[in-house]
């Protein structure tokens, strides 16, 4: 078995490791923290894990106490993530870092879209990019994760066959939309039910903090709007990139097969028709999958690429658990077969 | 022109006033509290104002200064608003209070649905229940109104007709339905959106405040359980009683065309087929309209009674400007003529 | 292996049992039908299905053909179930009947409530009600099962331990609230988004089909009002009665916990506060959850019962696949530990 | 009075219509068709109406009967406005096209987006475009008026301005995203509730037919994609364009104050912070508004705009009637004053 924590339990990333975690039969959570719900019952905070655990919150004292662990999952905040990385390092063999911090190679990138200087920069190069699509070596031998965005997960698995293949080149744009999990637990009016419900948000029309891991990843420039949609979970991005020279359906449909031919969790989605021809969060709630679809204009001159995944799963806890398959040699699908709803 | 105030402007029911003073042809809409606010343009709370007016919220003493007004409207807090009253009815000549403050006429019921013994148990005599449509001639000369809760003016427009009758009698049964904006403007918790959307929350399976109104009112006893359904705006009550000796289908129907047949803001809706047979809130955001539909059952031995209104508007700001109207001479819809959009 | 398949796979409640058999590890789902979409792929219809099964729908001469099979699944619209059951009965060791037409025991109700006489009412009395937590032992020898409706199954699971233990007594009020995935995947003004999106539509005043199910099971007069509510999946029940002599807090507690103590599906809740205090179908959507929570009102005159499930799981093909477990000797959670989601 | 009818009144823009002009002072609605509710009343089609209006349905011969009309609206679908054109011009001294037929200038791009030949190619340039803010002086005087399509309307009242300003160049990237009424009364597949609730559908990746409307009036190109997001109503468009030598945020913020200082019905909404810094439907419905925003990136290479309105009123039926005030004389803002909810 392998021996699981996760810090900052009491959020909806964190409790998404806890739901995928208590139903994965490899792994034995051992302990979650929360500093405002310490010692009461995790199923207080996430009630769909009534009569699935009786584990209770501890504090980060506690957590120290019981450690070490194998795996410890950060769902931790940015910032206070990398203050407080060497500590985290020193309590499992494994850590996979759910939050910003770890996610941009170039310190500087990182200070100008986290309007922060990083306080552990010398830390950065030793993390592995938690996507296994792109990193399975790696990560089979990755003792330092950092799990990517949501956003920034389906842009990479959606963009980066493209790029490396060379059939983009120029400006990406982006169209991000998220549900309202995306913002976290913490109340605010901006997630006022009266607020949201319905909303079209541009809440941030241009430097997205995931818009850097795109380019990071992809090598292009990227223009990224974030929209906030009606939806609890979910996240859809809708992009747009210049064809090279040469490039058309069949050279795009061939480099998304050559990727993703074998992979279980992303499938490429893009049908001459019907209802769910193209990527739509709505069915994948609960699921590991992102899933991929593209088009192209009358003039083959841009491509549509569309991508879609439940942003707490395979945008977060669910990627984030593959990793850990991966890691400790279980099969990769263990404990994320769940396939999602129809109709939902 | 009536010269107008709102005390407590920022939240959604002030805000409802506030739009609708300011299309109103015989409103001039002076002054509206607030103190977060206090200097800003009131546009800023409620976008869907912009372009409407350039007015900006007051603080409590600018309130006082720029008065007296003809009419004072109260969307304050319960507990202020009673505390506050003596000072309220100092400076219009009439006040319209939409708290919950007015709407008991025994103390010791308030006190017991309140928790709170009563601050101003001399003036509750003083003030005339706001529904036009059973107290119209004494709001023509009341200088105090209390308006009704949301759920409880559809009761109250929904029961009164069958109880005067004595079409029903015994225990009615409430099951009241609300959207998020009932439950105000301010962050918390239980108004998160991904905690609120598509949520079926019984928030109060007993003891409702609304239902000690409704009883007041039909001089029955009830048994009313309030649910947070997915909506904004809305809500639909549906009550059950069983009928007394004699009543039939055509008594029913009788006693609900006697009472509204000339009301304009109540519209019964009881058809025998169709996707709008009975009344259904989703119809009704924006307008002052209650709709009001029954059916019985094979053998005739209990009715349900089905009702529907916007909360903020008949179950508030739109109830309460039409007292104002009769209460000041005007067309009773002056400033009242929206009715609502379908589909939506 | 338990060779399994399913007549009518392109509906909803079709399409569920095709994702719970096509995840669960002792079933082989060998053939499912549909006429209008044979020879297609079933993931078209499905598209949570995508990657998970190859299978395509057959004609019914093609399910004969393959037949005969340990468990036959009927989700066939109720008149064509009856006229057909003989042909199915030959078909299958095991059928399990999702339909509406052997649930009630009695021809003359049925006859009432479907407004058509049964067309074999010498097989109704062959039937085991398909609720495991309340006919375990039947369940484990039952050749043939009929599974409860939707709505009928969250109030048989949450009144029948109360009238069982003669706890209330008198008319039983319920009103349930549903999603519109019970409405099936045919398309039809009632279903149009622009039309359902947010309604709050009394669709059965009286005499829901469902209605007599739980009156059956409870020995008691139901008065029933079914209401679309916003939704896609989830039922919500609210329910009142009358207590007996005697009848207290206590007492009612007790009666669930001797009933369900044991019960991994049906779980107690009712807390004193919390956002999650009562069941909510929101949290529930793809689990196989009965949730049942209760509250009396302050003289304990009346109980308020709550239930919730997810229409098309408990209240549909996980509560078939349920029974499917027991009458095969499978552990009775195999192929439904997925524990639903927050948020969502 | 302005004697009107209204072609096809049983759709969603054609009861937009009904709803609006039976509302406005200086309109006489006279009659309106629809060939499946023939006789019915109106207000069984659009319940919101309900006490508004006796008006029944009638057929085109009662239509032809009943005129001529001061203005005729047209909510018939498209090919057969364009072959009835001529009876319609017969029939009224200003016509006012609501459907595709008449809004793209070159016939071959009609065929192009359209898929068949146009069937009064003689006639397409005898019509003004009904867009007052672009196009007032013309529609003072024109008798042949067609409106632009939703999305149309939000893309040319939002990238106009800056296209004559030459301060955007190159390709335009729009991400158009629309509620469900945007599909009509008729239900199928595509808008089952249960499909449709929480979709990011994007149904038309490419080549959508209001893209060449945005192409025809900005002299750009224009590269669209529509996705069908969750909402009844509301248009919203994120378009991407780059900026011009010398273009910026100041240059942007002059072109749109120049073009839309003095009208009611354009708002610019670009704020620095707060929860409505940016155009959004959610606040909208069922106003004549189409609010405009923007941002540019950090380089000022590249602006964002963005765009919103209700599809059924400024996006049609309120267009149009703003169109009619203006050919019939009437105060530009009458019968459309309506501002919109908050919340909503």
């Amino acid at each position: 078995m392998i021996r699981c924590a996760v810090v900052g339990g009491a959020g909806y990333i964190g409790g998404e490791l806890l739901r995928i975690l208590t139903g994965h039969p490899s792994a034995d959570l051992v302990a979650t923290t929360s500093r405002r719900l310490r010692g009461r019952q995790i199923d207080g905070a996430h009630p769909n894990l009534r009569g699935r655990t009786r584990l209770a919150f501890v504090s980060d004292e506690e957590l120290d106490q019981d450690g070490p662990y194998d795996v410890l999952f950060l769902a931790t905040p940015h910032r206070e993530t990398m203050r407080r990385m060497p500590e985290f390092l020193g309590l499992a063999a494994t850590v996979v870092d759910l939050s910003g911090d770890f996610r941009l190679r170039d310190p500087a990138v990182y200070a100008d879209y986290y309007g922060v200087d990083h306080a552990a920069p010398d830390l950065i190069g030793s993390f592995t990019t938690g996507v296994p699509e792109l990193h399975r070596e790696e990560l089979q031998v990755a003792s330092r994760i950092s799990v990517p965005g949501c956003m920034a997960n389906a842009g990479i698995l959606a963009l980066t066959p493209l790029a490396e293949a060379g059939l983009i080149h120029g400006v990406l744009t982006v169209d991000a939309r998220t549900g309202s999990s995306g913002a976290g637990a913490t109340a605010g009016a901006e997630n006022l039910h009266a607020e949201r419900s319905g909303a079209l948000r541009v809440f941030a029309p241009t430097r997205h903090r995931h818009e850097a891991e795109i380019a990071q990843a992809t090598g292009l420039p990227v223009r990224m709007t974030a929209t906030g949609v009606e939806a609890v979970r979910g996240v859809q991005l809708l992009c747009k990139a210049r064809l090279a020279e040469g490039a058309d359906e069949r050279a795009i449909r061939s480099a998304y097969r050559d990727r993703y031919a074998d992979e279980h969790f992303v499938r490429v989605v893009a049908h001459r028709r019907g209802l769910h021809r193209f990527p739509d969060a709505k069915i994948l709630s609960g699921s590991n999958f992102c899933d991929v679809g593209f088009a192209l204009d009358a003039g083959s001159t841009t491509v549509t690429v569309i991508a879609a995944l439940d942003n707490l799963v395979k945008g977060g806890a669910g990627n984030a658990v593959q990793c850990m398959n991966i890691r400790h040699g279980r099969p990769e699908r263990e404990g994320l077969e769940f396939v999602g709803l129809h109709p939902n």
